[in-house]
C-alpha cells in the first residue's frame, strides 16, 4: 500500500525520496521520478514531511529508531506520519520522541486497503495535533477521500483498531450466515441477493462473499495483517482490562488458519476456519465453488 | 408488524377479513374496513389468500392445526402463506397439510422491520411454489420491496435464519468496537465518522450504533424476537451437525439480557451484555446519555 500511496504522491507533483527495506520494492518509483535513499534516516533528511508505511510496530521501530533511523534525520519543524497500523502506545512514543526533536509526530493508520491506495480514496485516521495535520492536506489529498481528526497521539491507531474490531465478528457473521446456507442446500447467490439489502447487510456481505462465491479466497487484505491487527486491538484491551469474546473468538479462528499455513490468503478465508469448526466440507480454492449439495436430511 | 402489512393491503383495495387473538389489535384495521372473524377458521373460509403472522412457531403451529384453526377453514386452490420467523420443518409440515387440502402453502417470513411494513419495502423470501408465488404478486407488491423465490417449503424459512445469524456476530462487532472506542476514550461520533464508509460498515453500525450513542436502546427488533430466530437457526444446526460459534456466543449474550430482564428492549441492547462481560461500565440511564431499561411485563 505504500507503493501506491508514493505513486499517488508523485504523480500529483510532490518531490519524493524512497528508502524501502526491499529495494526493489522501490523501482517503479524510481523509474517514474523518486530519489532513492540509502537508509531511513537520509530520506528523512532534508523532507518537510516523512511517511512511514511498514508491517508491523517492531518494523517501526526500528525504521524510527533504529541505527540510521528517521529520527537521525528528522528536522525542527517537520512532520513524521506513521500510516503502519501500529500499536497505539508506539504512537504516543513517537510523538513524544518528535517533539524533543522540535518535530511533530502523526499516527495516520488507514483503511481502504489496496484499491483504495491506488484510487486515491482511503480513509486516514489521525492521531496528533489538527495543526500539524492540516499542513498535510496537501499531500493526503492525493491519496485520501477522507482524513478524520481522532484525537490526541494514538487516537488514529486506536481509532484504527476500532475498525478492524467490528470487521472481526462481522467476517464471522458473514461466513457462518454462507455455511449456514450451503449446508441447507440454499442457492447461495439468492441467498446473498435476499438478505444483502436489509439489517444483514455490510460490506464484507456486499464485497467478499461474492468472492467466496467465486472460490477467490485470495487478498483483499491478508490474513496475517488482520491477526496482527486483532493482536494489537487485544493488547490494548489487555492494557485497559476490557474483555471482548467476539474479538478472542475472531483471533483464535484466524489463528487456526495460519497455524494451517493459510496465512496469505484474504481475509474471507476464515470461511475454511469456520467450515473446520463447524464440521462442514467447505470447497477448498480450485474445486468447483459453489457446489450443488444435496438437500440436508 | 402484521397490521402494518394488513393495513397496507386494505389500503392498496384488497377486501380483507381478519383475526388476532387479542381482538383489540384488529380495531383499526376493522375501523379502516377490514371485516372481523371470530376463529382462524373463518378467517380462512372464502379466502382467495390466507397470511398468518404471529410470534411463535407454538403459535402458528395452534393458529393453523389447531381447534378452529386455518385448515378448518382452507379451501382447495387457495393459498396459505406463514409470514412469521418460523421453523423450516414447521413450514415442511404446513406444505404437506396444504396439499392434503388441495390447496397450496408458502412460508415467506420478511426481512425490513416495523419500518419495512409500513412503507412496504419489506424483503419477502419465499419457500414453496414458484407458481403459488406468482398469484401472490398481486397482493405483495402493496407490502413488499423485493420478493425472493428461495426454493421448495422451508426454503425461506432457512434463508430468513441465514439473514440472522449474519446479523447475530455482526451485531457483536458494532457494539464491540463501540465499547472498545468508550473505554479508550475516544469520541464516538467521530470514530463512526471514521470506520463508516469502509470495510467495518454494515446496516447496524450505520443505523443502530447512532441510537446507542443517543441513548436509544429501545425496539427497532425486540430482544426476544431474535433470541427465539437464534434458537431456531441453533435448532437447525444441530439438525445438520453444524457448530456455529459466533451465532452460539450472540445467543448466550442475548440470553444474559433477558435473564435480566431486558427482552423488551432492542437488539442494539447486546452493547449492555457486552459491556457487562467486558467489565466495562456503559453509560446506564441517567447518565451520559439515558437508555431506558423498562423490565418486561
Amino acid at each position: 500500500m505504500g507503493g501506491a500511496m508514493a505513486a499517488r504522491l508523485l504523480a500529483a507533483g510532490h518531490r519524493l525520496t524512497v528508502h524501502t527495506r526491499s529495494p526493489e520494492k522501490a523501482r517503479r518509483l524510481i523509474a517514474a521520478g523518486a530519489e532513492w535513499a540509502a537508509t531511513p534516516a537520509a530520506a528523512a533528511r532534508g523532507a518537510a514531511a516523512t511517511f512511514i508505511m511498514v508491517g508491523h510496530p517492531a518494523d517501526v521501530e526500528q525504521v524510527v529508531f533504529g541505527t540510521d533511523g528517521v529520527l537521525d534525520g528528522l528536522a525542527p519543524g517537520t512532520l513524521l506520519i506513521d500510516h503502519t497500523t501500529s500499536s497505539p502506545e508506539l504512537a504516543e512514543r513517537l510523538a513524544a520522541a518528535a517533539v524533543g526533536r522540535g518535530a511533530w509526530s502523526l499516527d495516520a493508520p488507514v483503511s481502504g486497503g489496496d484499491r483504495g491506495a491506488r484510487e486515491g480514496t482511503l480513509t486516514v485516521m489521525v492521531g496528533g495535533d489538527p495543526r500539524a495535520r492540516q499542513a498535510l492536506e496537501v499531500c493526503w489529498s492525493a491519496v485520501a477521500g477522507r482524513v478524520v481528526d481522532c484525537g490526541p497521539p494514538g487516537s488514529g491507531q486506536r481509532t484504527k483498531l476500532v475498525n478492524q474490531i467490528a470487521i472481526a465478528s462481522g467476517m464471522i457473521g458473514m461466513c457462518e450466515a454462507l455455511l449456514f446456507a450451503h449446508r441447507a442446500g440454499l442457492g447461495l447467490e439468492t441467498t446473498l441477493t435476499a438478505i444483502g439489502g436489509g439489517a444483514a447487510g455490510s460490506w464484507s456481505l456486499a464485497n467478499l462473499a461474492p468472492r467466496i462465491l467465486r472460490g477467490d479466497l485470495g487478498p483483499g487484505f491478508l490474513v496475517e495483517h488482520f491477526i496482527k491487527d486483532m493482536r494489537l486491538a487485544l493488547e490494548e484491551c489487555r492494557r485497559m482490562s476490557l474483555r471482548l469474546p467476539g474479538l478472542e473468538l475472531a483471533e483464535s479462528l484466524y489463528r487456526s488458519l495460519a497455524d494451517r499455513g493459510m496465512e496469505r490468503l484474504g481475509t474471507q478465508a476464515l470461511v475454511l476456519a469456520l467450515a473446520e469448526h463447524a464440521g462442514h466440507a467447505w470447497p477448498l480454492p480450485g474445486e468447483r465453488s459453489p457446489p450443488d449439495l444435496p438437500r440436508s436430511p
